[in-house]
């Protein structure tokens, strides 16, 4: 029997960097790479999307828009891959469906193949529009269950919802575990039984982190259970906080029955070239290499580094742990929502007010909108006082509806509103670029003519460094100019070494 | 059914800072976590041997019979380990059998309870006597299989190797993976066969390090095929040329029928532990953390930096790739032994000189006794051409005995020798410290009285660095004299910072 082909994403170009090093990453450091992604046999090329956008213009004064276009030309052979954040879009607020529908139809005009798309709370009305949106302009609708784990979420539950996700249409269904949470039964358990409820022919795609050490087991363990693609990312751009190592996924598989077909030769020059990029964005990466933390907490770790440092502003660093006995406390109270952006931060904000002011004397405007129901619906019941109080202290019902059924069409003001911004260049995408980033977008506008920018150190930097750290830190290497003041009399000194 | 119960040997204490820190990590950096060690549930705790004999007189000042008594008394409720290179001891030549018996009798009464011998070549003969000494002083003797790949190499051949383990009255045996070369199958198989060959009742210890990221995967598939104690070094002290970390392993058996039974408290401090001692030593640490190569290669890491150097050093930097080439030609020649200390340097010493000079124009010394026997046998013949022209060379006979049958009794002459030396305490144990590592332990001894260095860094010096790393890097932070010369006229000058 020959072996059950396995597809293989490769996330370096998007969530890898998003992941180990804040997004920075310049496309120019990108672009040596694409022909060898292109052709090294990929199911797809995650690539856009995520915190991508939101970084190139904040960041890099770059056009996410001509990113997309950009690698849409080097990488024609290439399914490209992107996240969405269903109603959300790329941004922080929902949107009128007007505005989803556009998105996605520009997301496909400059060259986006498959839309990986999922809601924070796992509520499937945040994803509805965007997925027939995709189905409307002919991508690939990806529907996408947040992995979590909380006395409610059951391996049925997670079948259930991927029941939902086919029903809207999905032409496959991603399982998302961006917090390296999934242990290598419970991935088996979830993809065999939605295999066995929706027929073998249900394309399952398993995201996972490595942050926790377990996840490469999980993937062998996923693909057991009939997965048919994982992601994974170049070996010189792969763990701690990002993903398993493509090499190392193609290779363990070796007499297993599986093969991802990639061609090796094409692998190592992709890891090659980012070998030499990682070392330039060193400052943006975190030194943990695995932390399995996250099982005993379920606090993921950048929503910790969040709350140590909003104790620490109120002078309170030494009450993290009364924080971290907080946090279950106020999940359970929210319905149990998974933990990440936004809810990880809303969760865990609430905490620490509750630590700081006593439970509950205060709520944040976002957890009170979060119990009203403003984000959706969450898979436990929520605290009714809660809600109460929420009510009272907000001035809004709560609601059971579709959020984003409040919202009034909005498509002409956005419209309206870009056109009033110096440097808006007439096109839907500057609109949609305005409406995702208002704080940022217009600031963009007026100096996206300077060009891209590139944040990571040039090699010359980097050699310096290294030059510096291998001798004695304190000496002057290069010539110094001092002024130096002796008895009220000022010289000017040039130090440099001698001989 | 309640889960197969899994045992766990860490490797904090000795093969992990041997893999990442060169060996080097000083005593009082480790008895910190010891209690923690001794109490979270381990199988077996891996705490001397290997190279850390050898570190402790040459960089450390350490006696290393005094830290195996340190590890027994912090000690008590564990199994303590140790790795044994069969008749080679702990140094880089056979011994008589009688030193044999004398240095297991001494780490027996010092504190040993398992013994793992090894032969890097795998000739069961120069296992033999180690095995029989360990169990003549009531030790458990882990018999060991040193894991590679070649034409020759079957997982039958493996089976056998077990068998000839346990015919030598092996307590268990261990599986090593010392170049992170065992795929999840391979291993599966091999255990399986191994337990269906010689009854489920045979105890089997996997010993993988993490190098290609595809070992943490092997290790779920050993303890599926019956495998009942892997190895693994606590989250803080794993990854890259190290092992796969030990909380990660406890917590991916959720729901997989096994469990470790570690106290995950425990292993927290263990963790917090060596996360305060890692930085110390990373002037040693390898930047890189995954690298599947070797499946492509068969060449260790190790191996090549080492013969890169030797190319360098002869201005012929750039025909690495000829002598990649050259690698399986002359493993095949010498019958393809596994590549490890000191087959790996043979060989990969043999293929520069063959690049350089031409083939076989020039002979090694050790290649010579390679092929004429003096290592051991090999798993597949040798080339008959280069045994003749070996013997020609040498002036040696080719051997097929037990290469230890042409050794004479020595004991009496190391102990006249350890005599001779100023410093010798008397005892076996220095006996057989100065046996082991003639060119060190005469220095070692007069220098002893001491007490042991630590080579790593402070937390002073790592926050003065990280001070520096954070600012300008060239700047002057303290005061520095220079002296500049100006027309003619020297001046010390005194440099500090400013207001």
């Amino acid at each position: 029997m020959s072996p059950r082909q396995i597809g293989v994403t490769e996330v370096a170009l998007r969530d890898a960097h998003q992941s180990l090093m804040a997004t920075r990453m310049a496309m120019e450091d990108m672009v040596g790479a694409c022909e060898d992604i292109d052709n090294a046999g990929y199911w797809s090329v995650e690539c856009w999307g995520g915190a991508t956008f939101d970084a190139c213009i904040r960041f890099l004064n770059e056009d996410p828009w001509k990113r997309l276009r950009t690698f849409r030309e080097l990488m024609p052979n290439s399914r490209l891959q992107m996240l969405l954040r269903g109603q959300n879009l790329l941004g922080y607020r929902h949107y009128e469906d007007m505005v989803v529908d556009k998105f996605v139809e520009k997301s496909k005009e400059n060259g986006m193949d498959v839309f990986r798309v999922f809601d924070a709370l796992n509520d499937p009305r945040n994803l509805e529009r965007a997925m027939s949106a995709v189905k409307q302009v002919g991508g690939h609708a990806q529907g996408t269950i947040c992995y979590t784990t909380s006395p409610l979420h059951t391996v049925e539950g997670y079948i259930e919802q991927a029941g939902r996700l086919l029903n809207m249409g999905a032409d496959s269904i991603a399982l998302k575990d961006m917090a390296a949470l999934l242990k290598p039964q419970p991935a088996y358990d979830i993809i065999r039984g939605i295999k066995d409820t929706y027929g073998e022919e249900t394309q399952i795609n398993v995201h996972c982190h490595s942050t926790t050490g377990v996840t490469m087991v999980t993937l062998l363990k996923a693909i057991e259970a009939g997965a048919d693609v994982v992601d994974t990312a170049i070996s010189s751009m792969s763990l701690g906080p990002g993903h398993n190592p493509t090499e190392s996924f193609a290779e363990m598989l070796e007499g297993t029955g599986f093969e991802t077909g990639l061609d090796m030769h094409r692998l190592i020059n992709i890891r090659d070239h980012f070998k030499q990029v990682r070392p330039k964005y060193a400052e943006f990466e975190s030194k943990t290499l695995v932390d399995t933390n996250i099982f005993l907490s379920q606090i993921p770790g950048g929503m910790l580094s969040n709350m140590e440092g909003q104790l620490r502003a109120q002078g309170a660093a030494d009450r993290m742990d009364e924080v971290m006995l907080e946090v279950p406390v106020v999940r359970k109270d929210a319905g149990y929502p998974p933990l990440v952006t936004p809810s990880s931060q809303i969760v865990g904000t609430q905490a620490v007010f509750n630590v700081l002011m006593g439970r509950y004397k205060v709520l944040t405007a976002e957890f009170a909108d979060l119990m009203l129901g403003y984000y959706g619906e969450c898979i436990g019941e929520r605290n009714p006082d809660l809600i109460r109080q929420a009510e009272a202290q907000a001035r809004k019902e709560p609601i059971t509806v579709r959020p984003a059924d409040l919202l009034e069409p909005e498509w002409d003001q956005l419209r309206a509103e870009a056109e009033s911004l110096p440097g808006f260049d007439g096109t839907d995408e500057d609109v949609l670029t305005n409406a995702l980033f208002p704080g940022v977008a217009p600031g963009f506008f007026t100096t996206r003519d300077e060009g891209p920018k590139n944040v990571g150190k040039t090699q010359e930097q980097l050699a310096r460094e290294k030059a510096v750290a291998s001798g004695q830190a304190n000496a002057v290497r290069e010539p110094i100019t001092y002024k130096i003041t002796v008895g009220g009399r000022s010289q000017t000194v040039k130090v440099e070494p001698g001989e």
